[in-house]
């Protein structure tokens, strides 16, 4: 069974139960924590010595600190559907976010003072488990020997500036706008980790369900996204791959034929009308909103964790 | 005086007219190279005790090997309104290019089988010279704490992967998209730094001159890059900044007008029309060009070097 470990300010810790079992060592890196944590983890697991911590009074830090973010877009039809882009689009569309997005599983958002519209987006994360540095090819068959662990991540996206500006860099690397955790859940073998598809996502804001679908459901599933990310970048042993999002975020854009019409006006003029039509809805997140956010498979054999983020 | 190092198989040198003089240690980091490294090429230079190496006969590494690069899109008016974009555009486009996409100043450029529309992108680089870990303001005043060195770019760019994916990422990094180099241009003072504004940017290829602009041109200015990116992302000594580039690149896309008419056009439909339509321009990059690309003050003083790279 998959081992979910949490890192907290005294150090790592391995879930059981609702306890935390403290591990008795320090790891410097990611790749440190998937071989000698996970073997501390086994062992504190079949024979716990030290008291478990109730899971309730520890804070879970980001497990990835350092690491880069790697995304995918659009990458649910569901998604893409309600962005008003193409669902039968032939490319795995490819971006970064900032690793100092990256904050804790139940950190606040802080959404900055010129952001109107602050949007969620529910992914699963891969871990990579394995260094690339050239090109390669990831099959479904080989897909485990890359994968070091999964992670629950918030994709937040001020969608004011997302879109207008065009490149999604900035508009969604504002700090905190990636809560990463609680768990890195590392998968005891190569059927587990091809138990990916059955990772159910969802998240509700202040109690009502947005998002809620299986993993599945992606376009350009991992095995081709690592394929074709190593085309372009080496990936060090803890980097990240945001998978992308299913429907149901707060960005309801215009109709198709609306957007056409709009695409006459002058582009200040066309963005403008947009964050006006936006800023109407009441799905977008404000101060003091409630997002849970959490990742699993719907018999918990795979368990990524629950985020509670407060937004400030 | 500015220092010009450069990076080669046997380690780093420094610059002495038309030779380098070797430095007698190795540098772990790039932070180690513009300390103790800067101070051993002073020395050296005052008192040269080995013999010099004719740079013809060194082969430039890339000095910033696992820096991440950080991008800024359209900066400069000439190539915004080459590019059909808005010139009195009001915000700063930030993007990133990948790690594995920069090599030596003088490697070949390999354009990958799938791709059509090479583009080159003289860029001047800044080397972060202080780290960065929350929020600054940085001001011409203070610029020069933040910037370590320069470096001469080329931001390569497939076009036909770019522009219909829409986001930049995947189009600029391709291994080898990205020459840095060939010195480490590390200023001597305040006074040095200020003068990044008579830097002048020159691309040719096969021996016409595409490329010839100052970096004064720009729009948002390293000041105001650098405050920005603050608010996104920590920067470690090292890392880099690609400031954009001036006009001349063989992108010319269609008229405004033509570009609106096309917008009412399916997505792929769209796309076609627009890689059919370059493919006919002559300006693309094919292997055997010869591009080279430099950049320097017209007085010689704050030097960069010039990189030669072979499109294959």
């Amino acid at each position: 069974m998959s081992i979910n470990l949490i890192r907290y300010s005294d150090g790592w810790g391995v879930v059981c139960g609702t306890d935390i079992l403290p591990l008795p060592s320090t790891y410097e890196t990611t790749a440190e924590v998937l071989t000698a944590g996970v073997k501390a983890a086994r062992e504190v697991l079949a024979n716990p010595k030290a008291k478990g911590i109730p899971l309730a009074d520890v804070t879970p830090l980001n497990p990835l600190p350092g690491a880069r973010v790697h995304c995918q877009g659009a990458n649910y039809r569901s998604h893409m559907i309600e962005s008003g882009m193409d669902p039968n689009r032939a490319f795995n569309m490819l971006f970064t976010k900032s690793t100092a997005s990256m904050c804790g599983a139940d950190d606040d958002i802080v959404r900055p003072p010129h952001v109107k519209l602050l949007d969620y987006e529910v992914e699963l994360g891969i871990v990579v488990g394995k260094p690339i540095t050239e090109p390669v090819t990831v099959t479904p068959q080989n897909l485990a020997e890359y994968v070091g662990a999964f992670v629950v991540a918030n994709d937040v996206s001020a969608r004011d500036i997302q879109l207008p500006q065009g490149q999604w860099y900035k508009g969604k690397s504002y700090r905190t706008f990636c809560p990463v955790g609680p768990h890195l859940c590392v998968p005891e073998n190569a059927e587990e980790v091809a138990r990916w598809t059955e990772l159910r996502l969802t998240l509700s804001v202040n109690g009502t369900k947005r998002q809620d679908a299986l993993a599945d459901d992606m376009v350009f599933k991992p095995a081709a996204t690592l394929t074709e990310f190593s085309q372009l970048e080496n990936f060090e042993i803890g980097d990240l791959i945001l998978t992308g999002t299913p429907g149901g975020v707060a960005l309801q854009p215009p109709k198709a034929v609306a957007q056409k019409v709009a695409g006459l006006l002058p582009e200040d003029t066309k963005w403008q009308l947009f964050v006006k039509g936006q800023a109407k809805s009441n799905a977008y997140l404000k101060p003091g909103d409630r997002v849970i956010t959490s990742i699993r498979t719907d018999d918990g054999a795979v368990d990524l964790g629950t985020q509670h983020n407060t937004v400030r």
